[in-house]
């Protein structure tokens, strides 16, 4: 069976533990406000556990803003040694929302990588805003979670659990191809913050 | 009236001619392969010149490689100042095809405004392949072209001749998000040659 621990319960946090549940995996959420976390678990079989506590997933899925990975990372660095470690954020620069903070031939995920170098580290969800994890559209067009990595096997897991839960998700190739993510996550968030379009809207996959 | 010079008749430089007829705008057809050119342009009221002949259009789309832009601009630096420079290329690195040959600060639409400081340069098409801009549709989702740069009139006039050639068209911002753009680019092109996409599909942005 698959286990996964979710970091984090925000909008997307809490999409990616639906998600989670719906595969039919156990699911742990992970939060520093623990009150909250049992609010957002009620019902939905999913065990909680306070910032610090041991993580009990194979899949550890950091859905925690990149300024607060760090933290994170400080917390369970020696524990995230083997696990498949996914990346959903978008290193935005917010003071000036016109680039990232990541190094400009680098990404969040490489920079994840390098400081855990134990971890198999994917990018998954993205390029998704949290209203298309939750619905399973995007507009018109149903949901695809792109997915990139360097460790197949950890890849084939992200991608299987999000399948399992309900949605489409493709891989994408390496994880150089997470700077291709990044910049498409980002490209959407501009475009969502001029209302060009919706928070229920972005790039959809078309085959 | 708009009049629109395109450089190249290969699949892309096919499709946006099809697109700036539909359009109502005054077309011309620049190719080095003159009667090819003339092919193309039968019956759609195009004027068809040599390379290196005058350039009649106040829109000029280079629809040629990135590899080739070097004879273009060669060829026709002093008559684009002032002209609104359309750039289509997504500059892949093909000897490995995993990444860009453009600084990873950078886009082709950047270096093409270093080249040509007085053209008015603007990025869009990039992100369609030729399929999805003769048919007006990225598989079962409708086709929009990306467009972004500096000028806002020179987006407009291009946004312009595509909503009128019958497709959506979307202002993505400043010229730097050329780099995001050809991001996708090129992570759709690393998908269709991977048969994870068909030549059909791509990224569409959903609203």
């Amino acid at each position: 069976m698959t286990s996964i621990s979710i970091i984090g319960i925000g909008k997307m946090g809490g999409a990616i533990a639906g998600i989670a549940s719906a595969s039919g995996a156990d699911v742990q959420v992970v939060a520093r406000d623990v009150a909250k976390a049992e609010q957002l678990a009620a019902g939905s079989g999913a065990a909680v556990a306070a910032l610090g506590e041991p993580l009990t997933g194979e899949i550890v899925v950091l859905a925690v803003p990149f300024a607060a990975l760090d933290e994170v990372l400080e917390s369970y660095g020696d524990q995230l040694a083997g696990k498949v470690v996914v990346d959903i954020t978008n290193p935005v620069d917010f003071s000036t929302f016109d680039g990232l903070v990541v190094p400009s031939d680098s990404s969040a995920a490489a920079v994840i990588a390098e400081r855990v170098p134990a971890a198999r580290v994917v990018k998954a969800f993205n390029t998704t805003f949290a209203a298309a994890l939750a619905t399973g559209s995007m507009g018109q067009a149903p949901t695809t979670v792109l997915v990139a990595g360097d460790d197949q096997a950890a890849k084939d897991a992200v991608i299987g659990f999000v399948r399992a839960g309900g949605l489409s998700a493709e891989d994408t190739g390496s994880l150089k191809r997470a700077r291709e993510l990044e910049g498409i996550g980002f490209l959407q968030m501009t475009l969502a913050v001029t209302e060009k379009i919706g928070w229920s809207g972005g790039l959809a996959l078309s085959k």
